[in-house]
């Protein structure tokens, strides 16, 4: 299977991302987590993302807060989909990472998830990688029918306590 | 090749997101136009999606305005990748759409490009794609090359005329 | 009475919700709580909105934060009148839920009260049953007169203790 | 039937609430226009609120713009359900009159729509006035499948002409 | 010397409005303290409005958050001079409160202070009193260069503190 | 009668404030017009407000527009009651120049009025004067009654014509 | 005189920077202007930012629109002082360029200047530039003198022919 | 070498200041600490910023929250480069003070930094001395690379430890 790349500006992010980490675990997927910032390693960045393809990746997974360039430094320099996490900071929640993200110029796309949405990453990255892997598919879904299952177990039990029928 | 989907939640996204049907046909990638809401008609939106991986798509499109709940709608119902655009509308500039795209709870990622960013929609489409099919991947690349060479090309003539040394 | 349905999309919205419960338990309101959610659980969505009427539901209170969908999507499958209650999350206070739930396209109203107004949830629910049961209608009249007595009582205690005339 | 009001706080906001007033006729509804103004003529607002119901009012829709008191203002002085319609003015894309309208302190609750969300704020109005009126109900139901229909067919045509498979 | 009323539309808003209490009582001005809410008590806030020039107030202060319609209906029935100050509640960070009061239609204004601007609130009032209040302005006067002094002091010491010349 | 000052940082808000001329012209107020920039020319506008409570100034209307520091400039140097007005300008829908002019820290207070509230500012002006100005109270009175009779006029007209009862 | 740099991330944005060149025009300040974009010339960004002080520039003034990086990518590669310019574009009035600009993580600063504000980012490259050109300080007071001398011309005309004193 | 004055509204902000004053230091650069209030103390403020350049400054900081006017007020009064932080306070999380510094009318330029960006202001002003000071020049290069050695050092032990391949 190709592999995911994890990569945070900053390894303040490690927190807020082991719900990727977990998650592509839980997946059997293999992964790396790198360090690497748009802004004070430009070279490693572009570098990585260059090689990327011929590493054996699949999808990379780019993590940043604030004028979060990260996912966008790396989408410039790969035709690999790159899944783009906006991190909240100690400032406007949030949103200046989703923007920094999301609005990517006419060319350049970035898949953009939820603020701090590590999860949905990892997931989004299977969907992706699970398109030509019968196997993973196979596991994705069940996956999701866990969660379903988790969400109808706890409707039953809740409604059973709270109603006042 | 897999097929891409672009649903629309309105006729009236059409004019908006012409871009995707442009890029998708210069990478010679078959797609359907679909008019689906996921309000209006939530039974169809439901079936699409579910059926979508059988019919052979490999990336659904979902464009949507205001309260846009088109791409989590169909994302609900399928575990292939779903690229939400969000679309602007009348009133507050596309950021209602946004947000009801991209927040999406943990558990079923919507990859969201910019508001309007029907190009992106398509390229992203094609990146995914790309990864088993190197004809395309090709086709992909040959497209940044020639994006990149338009731009060396207006700064090489803008740079001429404007600059004053 | 026709019930009230309180429908959350996790169960970490329960704290959240408490007023919703008491107050309809205050007006001797019957009514049913439950887990559905738009994303992970989307047929149980389906199938309780579309049975809500024949089972003798008036309302539907539907809570849920980030991209909340799911009163849209109760809306989407009913002409039950719904009440969408953005759920306050980790990131965007609220603004994200309130803009998913209220920018409703139009055909397909929500009743959207404000981010966190579980009470205010309950009481539109009684105001609404109200117009056809004047029982309800009286203890509702009841309640708003409470409120009204406790406020013109803190002004008179608070005026006395505080003003420096 | 009972009739609903619709109020606006100037006469320059009729154009933007004619669909309020068309979706009423549609469904065969009686309705009355009215220009009140919650700080301009706040004594008529308090009559019109507190005599609503004696005068066989079962729901007001409100629309207002700005600092927009006016669904506000009817509701605290009855306990018919309120509807509001934040309506855009020259600044802040109608912002300011949704939060305006939505975030009601707990104990008043105002059914918020869509920013100039006029149809909608119509169709809630037969919705809640459906609950005990099945022809009512009838009609809303016909208006709902007809709004299907239109998708569908719109989708049927539009995919025949757009899609390139 | 003119009265000012300090009207709160809850009881909770008492400690975010000391300040405004400590700076009229520091300038000698009197003032009662009021708890009137513009959707609770609708008739106490127009009947406190509409007797406050009689009473000999010469500026209401109404204290309100989220859809803050306190101050605006204080303004709709006096000619007093009315200033508002928008308290931050648990969303939103006070920008609801803020918009709800100082975006006032045309012909009824608010003087709207910053969010939480307690002690600026006061001030306002004390610099409209004191147009027609040669002792009260003296006061003002001193209050202002006492202000000035305490920031001179702090400039020496820090200043001699923090440098590195 | 005390003047009132409308100060502009640029005399393209010349048209957005033609509605305080008016406003004051109606009222019989005298008025001064200035263009004066807390940045252009900073020298005149700390003169002004200086000399302004001599020169038989009582309010000064400030409007400006962006980064809208005039009116807080103006307060520094007067305690007169300042009136700020936020201009609309290019971007941003004039909300950098509401949050530049009511923002205003602890001791300093503006008296800010609605975004492009031209009128409303006037009016303030007026509201303040007519305390110490019985025949000015009268006058304003009138206008406010004149303001009430003309939405009552509309009402009785609209209500004819539009309501379908 | 060391150069400036007027880099553009797209020849969408000639119209918009003229008032830069105008203004190092009338100030006598030699400059290049340049089309490269973070995302689709990345290795151009890079290369000239790396180069910048060796080919005699002094200051590098970047625009850009949406998740505008371009800024940020020069000051990646450079220890010159990099202006920001964040610009409009069809959606979210340039909230997106704005953040994506000035929120820069630690380490990595961007001068940033107002959205559009491209005569700005000139004369803070002027203001910059002067610190070691007493010719270029004269050129910069006198133009600032020359803005004071405006305002006050048209001060003393509007004044004049508005006030009503 | 020109001395750097950090100039912050109130000791209130020395606080979240203290990141300038590290930076200048391990920079080697003299600095001043200066608290000057552009309200409290106008005169003050504009006497500085006037006689910074005789006085040997080189680049002016200025830190101020909510509608922070203080770079402005310096910007106004000086052709020193100005460099703006805006600060966090107690509501709106910083947008206040980002848009009142940042949106400077076309003129009067002050390069903004990221709210809370103290680091960054410090290094700006570095890279503005430098162009014209090759050891701080050296100094600033060291401080980035070492900088630049920090990620790659994280990079590599987070990799080895998190990295799942």
């Amino acid at each position: 299977m190709k592999k995911t790349a994890i990569i945070m500006g900053s390894d303040s992010d490690l927190k807020a991302m082991q719900g990727a980490m977990d998650t592509l675990k839980a997946l059997e997927m293999p992964f790396a987590v790198r360090i690497i910032s748009a802004h004070r390693t430009p070279e490693a960045a572009a570098a990585f993302a260059k090689g990327a393809a011929d590493d054996d990746y699949g999808v990379i997974i780019a993590a940043a807060g604030k004028a979060a360039h990260l996912a966008g430094a790396m989408a410039a320099n790969t035709i690999l989909p790159v899944v783009g996490v906006p991190m909240k900071s100690s400032t406007l929640d949030g949103l200046d990472a989703l923007l920094s993200t999301v609005q990517m110029p006419s060319g350049m796309p970035v898949a953009t998830v939820a603020i701090d949405g590590a999860t949905n990453a990892a997931l989004l990255a299977a969907q992706i990688l699970a398109l030509s892997d019968p196997a993973l598919a196979k596991r994705l879904s069940d996956y999701r029918a866990a969660q379903t299952a988790k969400v109808l177990e706890k409707d039953a039990r809740i409604s059973a306590e709270y109603s006042n029928l």
